[in-house]
């Protein structure tokens, strides 16, 4: 089993993030992270929506806001691993990753992050060399992090709603 | 190798699914996607972003409107896979899908995809039973049906720019 691993959202722009935002926080809860911090602006609405999924959804995923970056990654107790298109290839370093014995934060840009964090960051890695989605690259990473263990996953803890996987169409059942 | 795989990004609205569905076009084509379809708000932006990452980073990677995208997928020559958490775990049939003989295509929706999409795709699969983000669903896909291939993927063919991976900082390469 890998650490505890935890994902940094940077930078969130409440009017033009909301929804790339609201998919990395529904990405790390769905994918094994225990919780996702976000720095940028503060959004209500964004905590909220992830809060509702968690009540229905089951888990125990949470989700805080962080006014300095900097200083929080800095004090982090544990490995930073940011993921970035110019870092070294995943399947090169998540073996090594894996077998880390302290807390993971996963810190994720949008556009322009700091430059700063190439040096802060224990493991810069690259999730194709190609641009494309801190989304995709956030899923990728967790996926490959917990051996595709989530793809199969019942439902999380005390979810009021559970899907039946089916060949066509849809199965779920939910409990008061 | 699996055969040729296009996705089709169903139900597009140019103003609130402009980045999402940038999002779905990149990833497509970062993770080995031959080409994207979409239906709904026809998005010349979406059409231009995509192709300025291709004029740059290489490759063959083409975007297409389509209207009625229920006739389309009657008449695709190949095999349907629907990406929706009520589907089958995608372990459970990444390796039948990867021995198909004929293209693919990957139909991800956003929230509302019409019902009849699960009777006409031959493959409903699921990227964990739980609500996330159709980016992340298709990356998690097609990153199982290329085996990770993409992920050390130096760059592709006529790119202007291609990355070296690098422990620390950025570091490109530009041919003019």
């Amino acid at each position: 089993m890998p650490p505890p691993t935890y994902v940094f959202r940077y930078g969130h722009r409440a009017n033009r993030d909301h929804r790339i935002s609201t998919h990395v926080g529904l990405v790390a809860r769905a994918f094994g992270a225990f919780g996702m911090y976000y720095c940028g602006d503060r959004d209500e609405k964004l905590e909220e929506k992830i809060k509702d999924v968690v009540e229905r959804w089951g888990g125990s995923f949470e989700v805080y806001y962080v006014k300095s970056w900097k200083s929080f990654v800095e004090k982090w107790r544990g490995k930073v691993v940011h993921l970035t298109m110019y870092g070294i290839p995943l399947p090169d370093v998540i073996d090594k990753i894996r077998r880390l014995k302290k807390p993971i934060l996963v810190f994720v840009g949008g556009q322009k992050v700091p430059g700063e964090i190439y040096e802060l960051a224990d493991y810069n890695v690259s999730v194709t060399l190609q641009p494309h989605s801190e989304v995709a690259a956030l899923a990728v990473f967790l996926d490959r992090l917990y051996k595709g263990k989530m793809l199969k996953k019942a439902h999380f803890e005390n979810a009021k709603i559970r899907i039946i996987p089916q060949e066509k169409g849809k199965k779920i059942v939910v409990t008061k």
